[in-house]
């Protein structure tokens, strides 16, 4: 179960696979791309890059963030959606299924609020696996933080 | 030049070559997508008729529209963005540069109004070309809006 937190600036993955009790982190990642670069060499780094993701670990199913109604910031949500549309298109094209989680679900499951803030979720997904350091950026944590959730849904297994 | 006005629903794209007096409407279209599908496969959908698009014209440039700062709907502004960024990835994956214009100097350009409806901009670009048909759906026209100014900000030609 792979989740995936796009954003121009970092794209944050995580892989988990199923353990004896609880997942386990099999692989993290962050897709950093340049300010200095025009958006369409942006967008086409974080297409190649997922696509080197998918292809290395498999996954059979991604999970991300659903859309939310409200952003704080119009124009980064604006940009981050162009990340989104590759990483979906990337997907789709390896045939990786994609569920979509809302932002409190995900973080009402490693926080126990679905209101925490990022410095939040980072710890309690540090905590939740045993990390020997603060998942960072917080793109990464995010991505623990979908895939957890996911892991969940799929009643705590999926084959 | 090629004009691209990207839409989940619709994205509509227009081909203009230099003519002796006037830009000539080489051709154009509307990628449509239906929305009982998921996301994903509607992006990839616009993804592989743009690329169907950029290999029969081989346009050297793409038109596009800026982002707004604030947008009426900011859902539909989110899933566009989704399309755009696939209509971005598409172009520099063949090597087509992309040129941003703001939407009200794409107006004034065609309706000699920054304020002007879509409505408008479908009647003065139908004049301005000489169509026999208004362009529709609106983002035909919108696309042939864009490649237009495109043309006048190169200087009304272009190699």
């Amino acid at each position: 179960m792979l989740g995936v937190d796009p954003g121009l600036v970092g794209t944050g993955w995580a892989l988990l696979e199923p353990g004896a009790a609880a997942p386990l982190v099999v692989d993290t990642g962050v897709i950093e791309t340049s300010a200095g670069l025009p958006l369409a060499a942006r967008i086409q780094t974080i297409y190649d890059a997922i696509h080197v993701v998918l292809d290395k670990l498999a996954p059979d199913l991604m999970v991300l963030e659903d859309l939310y109604t409200e952003y704080r910031f119009p124009r980064t949500a604006l940009l981050m959606a162009h990340a989104r549309g590759v990483v979906c298109l990337a997907a789709r094209q390896r045939g990786v299924e994609i569920v979509t989680l809302a932002p409190a679900e995900v973080k009402r499951a490693v926080a126990a609020n679905g209101a925490a803030s990022k410095e939040q979720i980072q710890h309690c997904v540090q905590r939740l696996f045993r990390l020997a350091e603060l998942p960072r950026p917080s793109h990464v944590a995010d991505a623990l933080a979908l895939a957890f959730t996911g892991y969940l849904r799929a009643g705590g297994r999926w084959s």
